[in-house]
């Protein structure tokens, strides 16, 4: 299998990458290489295949990026919320155009002969989704976006199912909840805070908090996301219809619920979060909704997701001391 | 007012023309100019304002299309279902890229200081939405199309609602039914065969039905879209919130009703037309709901359909002459 990661320098990107080297198989078959794409060529790894690293723009995507015998494509590249919605031209760039040279790029292998359409595992976000706080959606809801990113990935979604129907790839469209913790530094997206929490009272650092502690959120872990993602590039897709995309079984938690856990793993860490209301940042989260009735992708094998204090220790044993260090911290 | 008329030269466009030439108002407010667009610039119209007439590629969309002072476009071009199936290049740059050039244009009016974004009324269409025969859909009903057109409608209602939200324009996106009766002549949309069942025979001509009697198919008059239409340009959009897609009071009618209609408008009509059954064109507009639970549109001021035998009294009273003499019949 030939694998491609596009946003492979990106934190979710690097995950895939280390888990498909630690295992070397995908699905059960055994990986043959991979290519890793993003705006800077990321950093290699060491694998038991070949991996190729390689810059560029998205919207003019190098051939090498997604290369002639391409089996699996993880289209993970965007221009993030906050961001997206300071730079209009940019997110479309990126997260429409983007998505446009991604499906050209799936033609070219079809065209070139490939064996069968590529699987492309893209991100979309609970962001495409409105309704705010008071709303607990179904797996069937209307995407009412309150944002551009969430808007731009809406619609490639739509593009994806309908490159997918006319044979032009395979596509499976996860709406990833918010991801806690990130490792690294604050980032452009409104939903920083919700790791920030977390990690910079670890750590030792303090950290604002601009919503309530009972405001509600739909996460996910990094090692969660990582299992779907992957298990989305070897699904049997079949069963998927006309309707590529899932939901997959997040959890529903309140800030209040994510302090709590930090206090068990690390006691007194949550003295160093301090309530600093920001409308703006309150104003784009709180527009997405609290959480999800996930029915239909565990039907698809999307496994269910671990308890928040599993969620913080898996942060401090995975991802601090790569963090401490690249904060250029002791 | 000023107004824009992209796709001027086609059917709707030219009945929208017709309709503000008539009146000379829009809303109650006196219309000072009208543009009108398309691929070859369309045919002037006698009115009581200028009529500009250009032509162009709308995803490289003329400065004189949306002149400066435009304070409502009518975005009415598109590739139709099955030329957007046959080539999707064509489809990709003219249903999304030329949505994407009327989103920068508009900017462009609010860079250069307007008053107030302009108002967009785009045409969407109920091929954004499957489910078949069997289904009756809600207003707040998934759109998860099954063909490109729809998939590049249903995305660019997103893009315009998410260019609404930002402030640069106004849009409101009407879901339009199957159009029946279109005059002049058979064309690329899956749906053309609706309006020459009854239009063919209206001629003295034989025609093709390709699905059963019993095929169930939301349709809208010619008269009722350019009303929805012009109401859509003037209404108080406050009330949408960030859905700006509404779903107009439609019919739906069985295949059947259209020429029992018929046969009571001119006796006997219906012995032109010709059972074949097409699997190709079953397979697109079979893939379209029979109807909508159209409920929210008619709260915000879009009227209420008319029997079928006044859609069909309506074509003969309108275009029948106009489409013997286009198409060089004595």
């Amino acid at each position: 299998m030939n694998i491609s990661i596009l946003g492979g320098g990106g934190f979710l990107g690097r995950k895939v990458a280390a888990k498909l080297a630690e295992t070397g198989t995908i699905g059960g078959t055994k990986i043959d290489s991979l290519s890793l794409f993003d705006l800077a060529a990321p950093p290699g790894l060491a694998a038991p295949f070949p991996v190729t690293c390689i810059g560029g723009d998205i919207a003019e995507l190098p051939v090498a990026a997604i290369p002639p015998g391409t089996d699996v494509v993880f289209h993970l590249a965007a221009v993030v919320s906050a961001a997206a919605e300071a730079d209009y031209d940019l997110g479309r760039r990126v997260n429409l155009r983007g998505t446009d040279a991604v499906i050209d790029a799936c033609r070219g292998l079809i065209a070139a002969g490939a064996a069968r359409p590529p699987r492309v595992v893209f991100t979309s976000s609970i962001a495409s989704f409105s309704g705010g706080q008071g709303k607990f959606l179904d797996d069937d809801a209307r995407q009412v976006p309150a944002n551009s990113y969430g808007t731009q990935k809406a619609a490639a979604e739509m593009l994806l199912a309908d490159a997918t129907r006319r044979g032009f790839m395979d596509a499976v469209c996860l709406r990833l909840p918010t991801i806690i913790v990130r490792p690294g530094r604050p980032n452009k997206a409104a939903s920083s805070f919700f790791s920030a929490i977390v990690r910079e009272p670890l750590l030792g650092l303090e950290t604002e908090l601009p919503v309530p502690d009972d405001f509600a959120v739909w996460v996910a872990s990094p090692r969660r996301a990582t299992e779907w993602l992957i298990h989305a590039a070897a699904m049997d897709t079949a069963p998927l219809g006309l309707d590529r995309s899932l939901n997959p079984p997040g959890m529903s938690v309140k800030v209040g619920d994510i302090l709590a856990a930090l206090d068990i793993v690390r006691q007194g860490a949550t003295g160093l979060v301090k309530r600093v209301p920001d409308p703006v940042i309150a104003g784009i989260v709180g527009g997405w909704p609290a959480g999800f009735n996930a029915e239909r992708a565990p039907r698809h094998g999307f496994s269910r997701h671990e308890p928040l204090i599993d969620v913080i220790r898996a942060f401090v044993a995975d991802d601090l001391a790569a963090t401490r260090a690249d904060r250029g911290m002791a």
